[in-house]
């Protein structure tokens, strides 16, 4: 951390002796999961930077754009449309935490039993330890799980109806929260969004995630030039980077994957079981159960959460002109999110299946975050998918603390073993 | 329980030997928490015969009807209206289960980690002790918990979305679904829903709001003449016995508990403080709260849950006489429901308020199904209203189970105290 970033970080009223040892617990961490790891491309290193970052340098730029006039909001979840914000000069910051230290502090306001990223998050926020406490102008949630939307009220956040269904009421009821974000932002900022921005910024925001998509393809390989954790960390990383510095630090990553391929060198040293990770997101600070597999010879070839590909599977179509075109192609690109709290969630099911083909996936492991009902109750449907093509399934249900990895690393050794005897006789 | 209710249970598939045990369960916990207290209404009588019968002459009344051709659906949760599936001459089936034995069979589909309502009901189905698995020709859900949600799509039941904010657009989604059931009903029966008859199908449902109604305000009284367990038993009641039996039995117990009043007798023989019982349901079989509080010599003056006030607060307006007109306010009374699905839920805090002056409540007690987020998180913010009026709460998170009742009565002596000192205080 820069002197100058250690200033901002005093400025904004972080408490200073706890965020350091927190970051500590993280950059410990992060040299056990990640920088212990062999075989990392180098443009890695970019990433981790940007992970040391988030709690420093990053800080301290959002700290002097807002120094300049500028806007920015905290946003909680994919579902709220960066393209949207950003063509209203406002900087969307995604909040979710994924450290499990603060987690605790959380207790002033929330319950035990319920999910960790909420608890990290505001865990966070009320030990004065979260740095973009007080860099924004307004906080956007959504309707996707009930401690979320209650916790949304409670603290007085915007909150953007998610509809439950998805038919085409549902989708009218989709495109006014999105039409309302619009002047919700626009409010914040005095910018009114143009077609001609609005057309810029989905362009760039698809930027991002054709780049994520072409450094995700190279796990459908025989031997993958990434990890699954490293892979993981690029997506966290995508949440909280500058737009631009991020889709030139994915250039440099891609550069480096394609001739690792002509190269032949895999990001692992075995040929461990390919492993689909499916479920709840990993947010940044948060890799334990990408961690507790590939530390057990399984390599996680593909995310299916919200840290994976639901993140940036799909698109804005590019091809409207018009204002209200450009805001409904918007919404139907997040409406298409195969999130479990819509009902039924058949979009799932068949996005699965693609990727276990497309991957060629030996097994899926659902990791589910604890107390989510919405991923932990549809594993269910999942495991009736999978079935039918042979496809073995594991469920963890987990937080964020390494207190249980042991007892996870004797689950995922039996799990592994069935998929080696299961491959036998395929 | 009737030779015949046996061979009915026998001719619809049910476990008999397991089924006795459950009954017998049931029945031992119904003596120990209602048939031994004192002071009881002799009208109780009835409800007791009505609880009892719920897994006997019931069951034998809808074989029977259904043998006559009659229709009948399962109907999950206050949100699926009983006046338009009456009008379409389907009977609606409340099957909320509140029983703690046959919990761990939902092991079979379901997570540990959800509300024993959910498990208690799908534990009946799945160890065949649900008399009503047979009796329907459908099933309705909706769309209120994150749980409840994805177990529907995993039975493949009728869903019906509830929206999660209550908006001019949101209202509209609403009155879609409610004529969407509609459809439903009338698609089961091949009866169509004409004017007359949902006129008086909904002053039929009013009649039972208004008996409850009638029997809750006499809890107002200093010495209310019927405890807080009977008038759960009432409320449970309702939710399963024929409407006009109900109707009727409600009227003798009224006329009973004016008497009482007259006479002066209370249902309770101390004068503990006045307890406002909030949050979540306790369906037929579960009064765990209730009674705890009540052996400890609290007095449950009101309950504001789906088996209280909030099941019946709200009556249909009368005063349409189109078909359309007439779905809509009863799609109106059903969106004034104050469920903690709701984003901002500003009613129910208006309506605790509301409760707790006209009840001259001493104290709150949150009752909260254990994993239940919306109603765990939501209880933070009645206690930021309850302090302003200063009205002490005390938050219980539990399940069926009476593992747990030491425990819980050893907190509700303490705030039992606290309310004692408070009142001097005040």
């Amino acid at each position: 951390m820069t002197p100058n970033s250690h200033d901002i970080l005093q400025s904004v009223g972080i408490n200073l002796e706890l965020h350091a040892r927190m970051t500590a617990y993280n950059n410990d961490l992060h040299e056990r999961t990640h920088r212990s790891a062999k075989n990392r491309p180098a443009a890695m290193a970019l990433f981790d930077t940007a992970f040391h970052a988030s709690h420093g340098e990053r800080v301290a730029e959002v700290f002097n754009y807002r120094q300049k006039g500028g806007k920015s909001i905290g946003t909680f979840c994919i579902f709220v449309p960066d393209e949207i914000a950003l063509a209203a000069d406002v900087l969307p910051i995604p909040l979710c935490g994924g450290s499990h230290w603060p987690v605790d502090y959380a207790d002033k306001m929330f319950p035990r039993e319920i999910c960790p990223l909420i608890r990290s998050t505001f865990g966070m926020v009320f030990s004065n330890t979260c740095p973009y406490k007080k860099l924004k102008d307004g906080v956007v949630g959504e309707t996707t799980c009930d401690a979320k939307k209650k916790a949304w009220d409670l603290l007085g956040f915007e909150v953007m109806e998610v509809p439950q269904k998805k038919t085409e009421i549902d989708r009218a009821l989709w495109i006014s929260e999105v039409q309302r974000f619009r002047l919700y932002v626009e409010n914040i900022s005095g910018v009114t969004v143009t077609p001609a921005r609005l057309r810029e910024t989905i362009r760039l925001v698809n930027d991002r995630r054709r780049a994520l998509q072409v450094i995700n393809a190279f796990r459908m390989l025989p031997d993958p030039p990434i990890s699954g954790l490293d892979a993981l960390l690029v997506s966290q990383v995508a949440l909280n980077q500058d737009i631009h510095a991020f889709i030139d630090a994915s250039g440099v990553l891609i550069n480096e994957l394609e001739h690792r391929v002509e190269q032949g060198i895999s990001a692992y040293e075995g040929a461990g079981p390919r492993i689909f990770l499916a479920g709840t997101p990993s947010p940044m600070g948060n890799a334990k159960v990408h961690y507790a597999l590939e530390s057990s010879g399984l390599r996680v070839v593909a995310d299916e959460s919200c840290t994976g590909m639901r993140y940036y599977r799909d698109l804005v179509d590019e091809s409207h002109d018009d204002l209200d075109g450009m805001i409904e192609a918007i919404a139907d690109r997040y409406f298409s999110i195969d999130c479990a709290c819509f009902s039924p969630n058949t979009e799932r099911v068949e996005n699965i299946l693609k990727t276990v083909k497309e991957f060629r996936v030996d097994g899926l492991v659902h990791n589910i975050l604890s107390f989510c009902h919405a991923y932990n109750v549809e594993s269910k449907a999942v495991d009736r998918a999978l079935a039918s093509v042979k496809v073995p399934s594991l469920k963890i249900v987990t937080d964020y603390s390494f207190e249980d990895l042991e007892q996870l690393k004797v689950r995922i050794e039996s799990f592994s073993e069935l998929l080696q005897s299961h491959a036998q006789l395929v």
